[in-house]
């Protein structure tokens, strides 16, 4: 068996700790880690007993592998372009996995780049959240060559119950965002269902037992369903991050001049709960606008929950 | 065992037929039927052997229980309320077991008018299709009193691999439409997800494939999504019947002042389809809407189908 790489993290919030964690956990050596919040960074680098660089440049020197978690593309732009310090200065021969939902076209762009300094990228979009982050049980969803794909499966394997090679550069973001557009549909949907159940006053437990059993049933069902009865919004996936996703499919749809009016509703939905400081709730918090009432209360209602 | 009880149709389009012909495979005695269009009665009074009975209450006086499968609320006025001829003509100590998609209120107003004429009636909303009537596996959700129910339980169960008692008259009716209200929601989404993978030249058999395995999934997923695919929309569940089940989830929305922008989002697609053409397709047709170039071809596309 070849000996395991060494792994660099920029962005060490709660998916890329996760991910490091888990890697460290399959004795994997971890490097280096980076992020903005260099507190955050710093107590992961005690926690995992790694350098904390100080800079891009040096995760990369310490590493053969850098994971990247970053928010959007703009902070793929910095880190893999910024003009006094990025990941591919001395880059040669590296492999970057970078593992954040961002626009299909910065995948293409940093590989690019990556390219002319003789490094190679990898999409490594994740259909899961921190949960199975931190137990190696990611979806994962692998764009870039085939041969940058080989190299790296190992890791990608021990991050994930489920890795799957979609096709060049992009195209991993495009499922993602696929993914996510209906995911996000389907929570909006099932919002509408259940705050219509109980201003009917039908017991609720019930009408999801009904909807899983019936054309109405959906992943989103299990994750949230009980959760948006409950008003339990603590965040696995934000309805900022959700209103994102659901704006990365609506520029797409613009781009191809198709009309996806479900998509455009859903997404008017979730830019309402950052409008009225509901953003950082999970996206089951939706069913805070469907469910009569609740959201007229917002300020009782965050002590409520 | 008690001795099985004689069964009359009312209403002997494909669902209403299947439900009769399986009744009879399970030992039942069909007394009689009827329907609007007398041709289809006759050919099932002579495919089951049993009484075509030229009146509604000709099916009343052979039976001992009605089972009907209309088309809407006004449709239910008429066998149940018709000046010159209706099903309660006689109707004491009968059980009608209505089992159309139909508005909540009228199940009140019939199980009303029944008692007043000494009978009872019980809702049977199905969420299921005609593959499954005939195969006595429907999902059944029931509305009424819960002794009617017991008096014709076994014949419930007979039809459905899944019979549920859901609470007083109308209210299986509301869960009904709130199952088909996120059921199209799902399609609807689930149309567009697919519709923009092709627009970006994913290969859909695989992006069906990750949605599965993602928070994508979903039931219609299941039933539709190759469907939408392949452009085989030969139909299950029309999409005029997908507009009106719509239609009485967002009645029941404005009746209770809720916003529901995704159920009106859908509702606007499937009477989009009705308008062009399209509204006698399955609900998996909604594909036709959202897939590039589609539904411009609309005189083609008949013959590629």
């Amino acid at each position: 068996m070849a000996k395991k790489k060494r792994i660099g993290f920029v962005g060490t919030g709660r998916m890329g700790a996760n991910m490091a964690r888990h890697l460290k956990d399959c004795g994997y050596p971890i490097s280096a880690v980076y992020d903005v919040n260099k507190e955050v960074a710093e107590a992961l680098a005690t926690e995992l007993d790694c350098m904390h660089s100080p800079t891009l440049a040096g995760v990369t020197k310490a590493s053969e592998v850098v994971i990247t978690v970053v928010t959007d593309d703009a902070a793929m732009r910095k880190i893999f372009k910024g003009k006094k310090d990025n990941l591919l200065m001395g880059a040669g021969r590296r492999v970057f996995i970078n593992c954040a939902t961002v626009s299909p076209k910065i995948h293409i762009e940093i590989e690019k780049a990556a390219g002319q300094a003789r490094a190679s990228t990898l999409e490594g979009c994740m259909a899961s959240s921190i949960t199975q982050a931190r137990e190696g049980t990611l979806y994962l969803m692998v764009g870039g060559k085939p041969r940058t794909f080989e190299r790296v499966k190992d890791i990608l394997e021990a991050l994930s119950s489920n890795t799957r090679y979609i096709g060049p550069a992009g195209t991993a973001a495009e499922v993602k965002a696929l993914v996510n557009m209906v995911m996000n549909i389907n929570t909006a949907g099932l919002a509408e269902g259940l705050g219509l159940g109980a201003a009917l006053g039908l017991d609720l437990a019930l009408l999801r037992e009904v909807f899983a059993q019936t054309g109405a049933n959906s992943r989103v069902l299990e994750t949230d369903g009980e959760d948006m009865q409950i008003r339990d919004h603590e965040c696995y996936f934000s309805a900022a991050h959700a209103s994102k996703d659901s704006g990365i499919a609506a520029a797409l749809a613009r781009k191809y001049r198709l009309n996806l009016p479900l998509n455009d509703a859903t997404k008017a939905q979730y830019d309402r709960m950052i409008e009225e400081g509901l953003g950082e709730l999970d996206k089951s918090g939706i069913a805070e606008l469907t469910f009569k009432g609740r959201h007229r209360t917002k300020r009782r209602k965050k002590k409520a929950n």
